[in-house]
């Protein structure tokens, strides 16, 4: 479609012939013939060889392919030599400096594959970025927010295209995931003290690189500094190649340099602050989480929360017991999640606050298969694992349940997550080629995680991180169970019943009681927790020397003979077994996963590339049917109250538009906005009976005419799916019509 | 139904014959015989002679209803003539000082009044708060949030139960709102820069006064601590009736009072830290709003947001133009809101974080008639108007078209909010008999709204206001205008076109260039936004001494006559009017008007005090159908199966409680979260074809026996109000059998 607008731009609009050639998708090697002499005699359109190029769709792969496919190969071997030594310096257990610049090699020369396959590959017919943003603020799916301030990056407002957009993402999420699996949904507090954050790491590590300019004081997040700063470098092309490859090298490692390697690395290379050039001070850890103070007093150090995770682990107590004490059982939560992000970017993708969903999913660690693994064992998904990112292989289409078995996904459960995670995304309304499900590598894991796939989406911004699913094991539990003493467990029933060896410490209670007074009570808590042990430890010393120090608290006591009346040894039988559930959590970016819909859905209409629209699914967009009197005629306007009242009834997002404008223009404004069917109201339906009016669907633009009473029964079957476009064409037959205005 | 409550702490479990009287509701006085001749030999169970007499359910007013009628009557008249006395100051002009000792003697009279009412009305049933909330606790609909961390305080987190009801809420909330008037629903940022809340006001004045404990730093809020100490002191019996007056008529003015006042009032009074008795601090103004600084360089401060509607009015432009520049429109926003009170207290009534759901309607302020008034105009509403209060009166029962034409309320488009907030309130399960509007008083309103209402429910903390109802004139969008430049204001047709005189300063720009070179353009600016009058002064000034100085941005330049052009003076056609929008905001904090429902629901089986449930709307309760198993056979897994899997399809939130415990247990358990329909696989199911279950009403635990394959359905259409129990009843008739779990 972007050939319409070079073409545009290439020749004059009185030129038919060429229009027609283009309209007409001819050859395009004739297109550029015709345009090469139209040229001839107004060489002034004709802006750059890139242009025609472009238009022709000639691409050197094609004229190349066996030499690029050599070129492919040569960096895959080299990827997977690489990969090889690392795997052999790992299972010889080399040191780890070795393993680490092993790593450091590997990622370079997948990057270095990466960029060669993303130049190589196919290109789809080019993306125009700025047209769909221009689209976006134009329509308020969302703008910088307080705007008429100046703004403050990173921030954003949903209008009313947007926040529909959001709310319906949303409500098809719960019915996927929490109403289809029973999941407890809960909604937490967005303040969260700092304890808890503390637990949880946060406080420790949530945290980026920064460095700031220092005459103006302006923050630049380390790492994207390098990137930009060593990439201008590369721009120049007469750098030496030994430079070239130098510089490469560091981008391929962007991700790994720690703050001390990032300062040095920007000394090195003589970096600046981008926007003035001035020095940069060295690099200091700035922590992403936003702080305040809770209550009047200054003394509850608080953070708005990073993420909506940890609202979930702090009511583990009560969702077990809501969920009758059983496991598995999974938690949700949607909502708002924040991170002060040093310097935002790349519009929807890096922003100060955005919407999270989160679902945590609690598991016997023993058991992770999945009840329901078989409704999606048949799916294929593009899986890109880490063994293949080592070894230098592309990602690979597979069954889920081949995935499973051969252990490329570690569990049915999360084999469970990544098929449903896909089936969301298609609902949606994301482009199945641009999914791919990426595994994390093991050095880019959290050390407490088994497994960790993102779903990435492909879009203008490269692939993006949209969807996380990790295994996080225990690790959450067990950081507030050690932070709080409340044991965060579940209780599992034995296959059958077990006899246990029981060892417990009977304390003489009076001679405690009167040796340590109001203390007594902490040393017989103490003795009454001694592991096995312990006990036989202490039951040794005491035999020994009649007298044990034990320390509670930073405290001593000395505990007497007297003071024990017996260690009691005997067996109990048990009927459950206490476990330390793991959770598997996939967790959304909602506001990434839309603004990949958006670009996925973006489309330009064959023959006008000024009318730009959005091909929604309909569950997703913003307004679900439009009503439109055919011009200003006051006798249109009982109908269209009518319809939109029995909308209304059903249920159903939609709008008038009695606007001035054409009518064809005022579809043209219903697209841009991905409203998927409009009625409207015209001469007929006024003058013959039974009163009709006409049905257009937006991706079509075809029409068909019904009856006023039954079109807005008809809209709300097709919005939720229980009849196709084409079943309601074949049952009404095709209008043709008032699309052009003309009537 | 607390009697069975009382009666259970006074009399033992094998009483029988007492406990029968009472489970049997005889004759209070029969079981007061009963139970003091039990007491004869049992004296340590009856703790005091009150209990006995809410036993009985006596009450003095019903034996003297003639006499107190006599004591409102005249606390009455004292109101009014007060009123009386404000209303003539007021018409004299008297100074301000005196009509404030007016209104602060006439709010005295008034809560006395209000006290005396409140104590004669006629009582329901005493409502037992503490087993409302355990009941909310026990079955997570909300509990403090962090609470293995020891909670924080005004903090809460929504469990299951209550995250479903609050979405159910608002999902009906967007119905009845946002689709019914097509309102533009934005969702805008929760972090907002200081300037945005310095124009609008909250930085200056959302402030509570505060005063701490001198030694621990324990902050209270100083009207609640006065408040406090005041009842302490009048719970003495012995106290003087001087002094019980003194104390009585401070309370009655708390809400008068400024800063100074409290602190002398603590001070005379004595009050001391209520946690410790410590001295305290003089009080002082804590600002309510949570402060953060937005990025890296901490250059920019910003708070949490203390409402949504200033995220309206910052996007007004775009907004309007979503509305093609038309007047009237509402936009709309959901979405959480921040303050950081001093001491939370009372529940969900006074938190630190909550949900509001807010709408500002726009309207031309020379035309506040409303299209649909109708549709509400003969809905009668309990009103309780400002000058009802001031004359004493009580609150009238009066048409909304009454009211409008009245003038009590002030605008068709305010009165066509309250009916419409009114029928809102009955949809979510709010019972009518407690939902008042109350307005405000002209001392208590801001000062540039024009008229304001509350919709007040009552709740067992008294009349709590749930939604406020506002005509803020043009107050919001004038302050932000004049803080950022942006006009915000819209364009009115007129009726016809009109010719208006134009008097335009033509500057001679190469001179003003030549003259002030790069500030040139802003003098020039400056000249052309002169209005009519300032230029007639220029003229003048211009031809009598050749120069005029003008001062823009605090900078001095001297206009000399070779600058100007000339003066021109014109008429122009003008088809629009500028108009600066009066807002009408009807605000919902939906955690208030949550909390009301569930105690306006709670309800307790008749004849058993431990079965607590809720009679939530089917619409607003969390889970629609529970799906129960008679008992653990493994036959009735797959019909369980099957009947789950069909409520999910029609996206039925449903519950499977396969969990040991007789089905009775069970039916309690789902009627403590209110879950509505309940449908139970039992051995007819199993052994009979075609198979069947039965269906169980929980408000009257009837119960039908009908096919399992129509019975999702049927709970569809039961849950979405298509059918009622009554017509199912009559349909299959009624089913007798499992209730007791007998089978």
């Amino acid at each position: 479609m972007n050939r319409l607008f070079i073409c545009r731009r290439l020749v004059s609009k009185k030129n038919l012939f060429l229009r027609q050639l283009v309209l007409k998708r001819r050859n395009p090697r004739h297109i550029f013939t015709a345009i090469l002499s139209f040229h001839t005699s107004n060489p002034l359109t004709l802006k750059n060889a890139f242009d025609l190029q472009f238009l022709i769709g000639t691409r050197k792969m094609s004229d190349s392919s066996g030499e690029n496919a050599t070129i492919l190969d040569n960096l895959r071997k080299s990827v997977k030599e690489q990969g090889d030594l690392l795997k052999k310096l790992k299972s010889e257990n080399a040191p780890p400096p070795d393993i680490e610049v092993a790593i450091k090699e590997l990622k370079v020369r997948k990057k270095t594959l990466e960029n060669k396959e993303k130049e190589l590959a196919p290109k789809e017919e080019k993306f125009d970025r700025s047209k769909l943003e221009d689209l976006l603020k134009r329509r308020f799916f969302f703008v910088p927010a307080f705007e008429i301030y100046g703004g403050v990056a990173g921030l954003y407002d949903y209008g009313p295209s947007g926040c529909a957009m959001e709310a319906n993402m949303l409500t098809i999420w719960k019915s996927h995931f929490v109403l289809e699996e029973q999941m407890l949904e809960i909604r937490a507090s967005l303040l969260t003290p700092h304890q808890v954050l503390k637990a949880s790491g946060h406080v420790d590590r949530f945290a980026d690189c920064m460095v700031k300019d220092v005459k103006t004081g302006d923050c630049y997040r380390a790492d994207h500094l390098l990137e930009g700063h060593l990439e201008k470098l590369l721009a120049d092309k007469k750098l030496d190649k030994e430079k070239r490859n130098e510089y490469e090298s560091v981008l391929g490692q962007i991700d790994n340099y720690g703050m001390k390697e990032l300062g040095e690395l920007l000394s090195k290379y003589d970096a600046k602050a981008s926007m003035t050039g001035n020095d940069l001070t060295d690099p200091v850890e700035f922590n992403l989480m936003f702080a305040t103070s809770i209550g009047p007093s200054g003394l509850i150090p608080g953070y708005l929360r990073p993420e909506t995770a940890q609202g979930i682990f702090v009511n583990f107590k009560r969702l077990l017991e809501a969920n009758n004490g059983r496991l598995p059982f999974a938690a949700a939560q949607i909502g708002p999640a924040f991170r002060n992000e040093i310097s935002p970017r790349s519009g929807l993708l890096r922003v100060r606050e955005f919407t999270l969903a989160e679902i945590e999913h609690f598991v016997d660690p023993t058991d992770k298969s999945h009840p329901k693994f078989e409704n999606v064992s048949s799916q294929k998904l593009t899986l890109y694992p880490s063994e293949y990112q080592i070894e230098g292989k592309p990602a690979v289409n597979i069954a889920l349940e081949d995935a499973v078995s051969q252990k490329i996904v570690n569990s049915q459960t999360m084999g469970y997550f990544l098929g449903r995670v896909y089936l969301f995304l298609l609902k949606v309304g994301v482009d199945p080629k641009k999914i791919r499900f990426r595994q994390h590598m093991f050095n880019e894991m959290a050390h407490y995680a088994c497994d960790c796939w993102d779903a990435e989406l492909l879009t203008s911004y490269g692939w993006i991180e949209c969807v996380g699913c990790a295994d996080r094991a225990c690790y959450d539990l067990s950081v507030h169970t050690k932070a709080t003493g409340e044991r965060l467990i579940a209780q599992v029933d034995l296959p059958q019943p077990e006899m246990v060896d029981v060892v417990e410490v009977v304390p003489e209670k009076p001679t405690i009681g009167q040796a340590f007074k109001k203390e007594g009570k902490v040393v017989m808590d103490y003795l009454a927790q001694m592991d096995k042990e312990s006990i036989k430890e202490f039951e040794d010393k005491l035999t020994d020397s009649g007298e044990v120090t034990i320390t509670v608290d930073s405290k001593e006591f000395k505990i007497e003979k007297s003071m024990i009346r017996e260690i009691k040894r005997y067996q109990r039988e048990v009927h459950v077994r206490d476990v330390e559930p793991h959770v598997i959590e996939p967790s959304f970016g909602v506001g990434r996963i839309m603004y990949a819909v958006l670009e996925h859905s973006f489309q330009i209409r064959e023959g006008d590339e000024q009318r730009t629209w959005l091909s929604l699914p309909p569950a997703v967009a913003p307004v679900k049917c439009s009503v439109l009197p055919l011009s200003k005629n006051k006798e249109f306007g009982q109908f269209v109250k009518k319809l939109s009242e029995a909308l209304t009834e059903l249920d159903i997002a939609h709008k008038v538009d009695d606007s001035s404008g054409s009518i064809g223009r005022r579809y043209a404004r219903t697209d841009e906005v991905a409203i998927p069917f409009g009625i409207t109201v015209d001469f007929d339906t006024v003058n013959k009976e039974p009163h009709s009016a006409t049905l257009r669907e937006r991706n079509t633009t075809r029409q068909i005419r019904a009856e006023i009473d039954e079109l807005p029964s008809l809209v709300s079957d097709l919005v939720r799916g229980k009849v196709t476009w084409s079943e309601v064409e074949g049952k009404f037959g095709l209008f043709e019509g008032q699309e052009t205005g003309s009537k």
